[in-house]
């Protein structure tokens, strides 16, 4: 039996989709994470979990792993050698390791042109344009992704405090947000110190909950994140290009408040990223094996 | 033989004066960090490291401390019982923990009312009316200290990679910048992943030469954390209150690009933050001890 297997993997965790050769998902996997940039042993092991728990919820023995396909879409995988060093390290028939933001673009458009952009803890954004796919942003928390959850959450946190000290005006969401750290701002510097992005990203639904109700700070955080999301797309996406999605989990929020000049253009993504990492798996190697009788 | 010590500490060291009931300073010493915040046993020792070699270097000998009347001031001091806490900790007869903010006060502007800003790696506002003395700032890089060295270098770097990107343009600050890091985005990506505050902050000084050149980025990240500590100053300083100090390695950086009427209330420093310790114990146990005769 051949086997395909899309995964999906990051610093929060791993997905796996064992799939047949015309991409049916026959089952599902997933563990923790797996990040190649700064640990390419925890990711293989990462990797290798979500698949064996998809294996097994297929009915199928460990052993079937090496007539594996895969397709492997990862963050850091454009980074130095890491995708060719990956590679290597796994047990599958064949092993394609991709950009995690690659099989989004996969997943959400498929191989037309388009743009997408993915805004979840971070914000990246990728276009495929006469078949060429270009990424921009993405280079993490602390110097980029200006419009993702975790930046949004930080920002929040900010202009809380530059409230509690008198600097900017108030407003209920900046009360809100005080009266969670029990209207202690030592409270919010001693969060804020050992924060990962994914912890001050549970901020970041709040901030568009006060925006739906037109507070004033909420507004202003979301549309100075929508102009940086707005700059990105002027500078990558093509004025004749016509699809447009937004996706991860502030993908929707972000969606309706855009310009008219994107809001125009957007789509409804196809599928998620996993599924483009089964799709790009269906069209590098069930193609071939069939090439090959 | 009656002592006075002034301490200065916080996150990246512990300096340390020794001196006589009038306030001439005898001896210094340094040690490494004392943040009470996080490490109230470490500050302890770091503390009495830099007073141990003061007392050495003042030919005195380690049981001196004893009779030893000190100001400490610590950033953390005004959180929790941190100050009381530590207090009760050192072997001095007499020990008052002030705040960081409250000893650089003193330090340059002494007991007269005023406003000081101090900008290092972080940025605090602290001013005196009517003997009242107020803070605002200083909640740490993560989440405040707008116009300091560690923002200041952070959005340096956040801009080199939009300007990478091609989200917004480049200037020779960029590309100086681009070219310190091999021309490499995630050389840029990997320093800030590990980079502490006063990592980014060694950016800073580049932003101010490249401003006096008139480079529009550098230009550009100068006039928005000027707008950031006008605000703070707008927030904080009494609109009569004619004593303006701008302290901390950026202070004088900042200071001739202040809008006139912040300008014009600007006075050079007294002293520094370890002076005003001095001064301050000089004012709290030398007079206590003319008392008891």
């Amino acid at each position: 039996m051949e086997l395909l297997l899309g995964i999906d993997g990051g610093g929060t965790g791993c997905r796996a989709a064992l799939a047949d050769k015309a991409g049916r998902i026959l089952s599902r996997g997933q563990s923790g994470a797996a990040n190649i940039m700064t640990d390419i042993e925890g990711a293989r092991t990462s990797i290798l979990a979500a698949t064996r728990q998809a294996l097994q919820e297929a009915g199928l023995r460990v052993e079937a792993e090496t007539s594996i396909s895969a397709v492997l879409g990862l963050a850091g995988a454009n980074v130095g050698d890491n995708a060719t060093r990956l590679e290597k390290l796994l047990p599958f028939a064949h092993a394609k390791v991709k950009s995690d933001a690659t099989i989004a673009l996969h997943g959400a458009i498929g191989d037309t042109d388009g743009t997408v952009v993915i805004l979840g803890t971070g914000s990246v954004f990728v276009t495929r344009q006469a078949g060429r796919i270009r990424t921009i942003g993405g280079w993490g928390f602390k110097v980029s992704d200006l419009a993702g959850g975790a930046r949004l959450g930080r920002d929040l946190l900010e202009e809380t405090l530059l409230a509690y000290d008198g600097v900017h005006l108030s407003s209920p969401l900046a009360e809100k947000t005080m009266a969670m750290f029990g209207n202690d701002p030592h409270r919010i510097v001693s969060f804020a110190h050992d924060a990962r992005p994914s912890d001050f990203g549970t901020y970041a639904p709040l901030v568009f909950e006060y925006a739906d109700k037109g507070d004033r700070l909420a507004l202003l955080l979301v549309e100075q994140s929508l102009r940086t999301i707005e700059e990105a797309l002027d500078a990558i996406m093509p004025p004749k290009q016509d699809t447009l999605c937004l996706i991860g989990g502030l993908g929707p929020l972000y969606a309706p408040r855009l310009s008219p000049r994107y809001r125009s253009r957007l789509r409804p993504p196809i599928g998620d990223a996993l599924s483009g990492a089964v799709r790009l798996a269906v069209g590098l190697f069930a193609h071939a094996e069939a090439n090959h009788g």
